[in-house]
């Protein structure tokens, strides 16, 4: 609801835009403090300009406000996707006195809302829920749905979660977000893992569309990142150390990321498919200084995928 | 020469303990406070026993003090032999100009004495050493030795380090003191790894005589600790979550020790031998929550042995 708000204010403002265009860069190229006001001076050609030169302009931020426009209605429409595949997953894996697993991002986000949901209504009941992140725990308990952990629930029924990247064998890349440990050690747990995902993250070969990143413990993390791009079935690899939030794997810091368990992550960037993700994913753990990696293989049950036409089911 | 000393220290006392034996026993049981002069007085029998009592107490307090002699010259004889080994192991395997990682612990302790005792002398030059530890670390320092880290220096020409236990094949169980994840890091980058024991860390199978350390992620750990006792390599076991001091396998304390990195040391009890320690170190390392563990197999060149019948190179 909050998206079709904001694209119906973009809407309006578009039309606004369009009536009152001149005014509106003019605004918008105003000084807004003394420091400004030599540069608002220097190009002070904006306020002589003839008016071909305000049409052109005027086109600009049209075509400017157009893209904004369509990038808002695509997160939108990808929002209603997330939504559709994490209020599906609940409503077709998650049954009254179970013990499931909910996972962490965006999507998933919505799956969890889909529980408390359902266990406000009463449709579901005696459901125990193993949160795989803190920020996902606090949503949970937001919605009162009673939680545990792996030290007295172990046995899940059903664990559901997003993922970066999903192969046609449905083997997956996590940990984008740098929670993959948490992630895998309770999604190991469930007889049944659900993925949900929108269809932009399907993927003929894991590795070139996003970055598998491996969990390391710091000390000596020069060498073990040499290792890494050693082994045989991830030749070709570039490992790049996470600076900055541990949340995302763009570089917007220059110390190293920590995980929640005190170690660091390295991302590994592929130009081609990893050929044998099961070999690349066993060669990664086996390594003296990995902790675990993103490469979830053999874990999926199925896989509900949102697209632009509509939802798909895989099954492993 | 310390040993020794407290060794003639400890003859003497005995050769005038004999002598003066009464009275040193009464010295023994006299009150040292008021809090004491009651139970003192209840056990005034001693004061006032007749001379066939004192002969059987000094009788026993001779025995005592045998058995604190034997055991005092049984720790100065295995000191001895520790020293032999380590300085054996540096006269045979360190040559000038190379890499050398240097062990923690009180046998690797006389490797590194040994190496900086040759390049005081300029026996040896030309060396670069990279500590398994902060301890090793500081002993270099204090000797003098080069240091550097797997960050700079990941090629190494030999290792030194002792064992907790080290069966026919030369595998090994190593972390008793808790850094097991140092220790191996650096000595699998060794061309040669030399392991340098006393004849009491022998075993016909690994297991039952020292426990194996594990190092796992704190979080979820009594999960992961069900994890590893239902590993089939591993059959049996009983893990223990190490508690107090982490440089010891023994309680001393009520929390959790903590690791280097962060991390918590569980010691796996066995009652009979592990039977394939290559494979349990397999399954071990590929348990999601185990970041390391204490079985170094297939990695020793050669075991070098001190004994009462003189020292033996074991080759693998």
């Amino acid at each position: 609801m909050a998206q079709r708000r904001v694209l119906l204010a973009l809407l309006s403002s578009a039309v606004l835009g369009s009536c009152f265009l001149a005014p509106s860069v003019h605004s918008a190229t105003a000084p807004r403090s003394a420091s400004q006001a030599g540069a608002a001076f220097r190009s002070s050609s904006i306020h002589t300009n003839s008016a071909a030169k305000f049409a052109s302009f005027s086109l600009l931020s049209l075509a400017a406000l157009a893209a904004q426009m369509r990038s808002v209605a695509r997160r939108a429409s990808q929002d209603e996707l997330k939504k559709q595949v994490g209020f599906k997953a609940v409503d077709d894996y998650v049954k009254s006195g179970t013990v499931i697993g909910l996972g962490t991002g965006s999507t998933a986000a919505f799956a969890v809302e889909r529980v408390g949901e359902k266990l406000k209504s009463g449709e579901l009941k005696d459901i125990i829920a193993i949160p795989t992140s803190i920020r996902t725990k606090e949503q949970a308990e937001g919605l009162g749905i009673p939680l545990a952990t792996l030290d007295t629930h172990s046995d899940l029924d059903v664990a559901i979660d997003g993922a970066d990247e999903v192969d046609p064998a449905l083997n997956l890349v996590k940990g984008g977000g740098g929670a993959l440990f948490r992630e895998k050690i309770v999604e190991m747990c469930a007889k049944k893992f659900i993925v949900i995902v929108d269809e932009s993250k399907l993927c003929d070969g894991l590795g070139p569309g996003f970055p598998v990143p491996v969990e390391i413990v710091p000390f000596c993390h020069e060498h073990t990142m040499r290792q890494i791009a050693a082994l045989p079935a991830l030749a070709g690899c570039e490992p790049v150390l996470r600076l900055g939030n541990v949340a995302n794997n763009q570089k917007d810091g220059d110390e190293p990321a920590i995980t929640d368990n005190g170690n660091y992550i390295v991302d590994l960037k592929f130009t081609s498919p990893i050929k044998d993700p099961v070999a690349a994913g066993e060669q990664l753990k086996a390594t003296v200084g990995v902790v675990d990696h993103g490469l979830f293989t053999g874990m999926t049950t199925a896989c509900i995928v949102a697209g632009s036409d509509g939802i798909i089911v895989k099954e492993a």
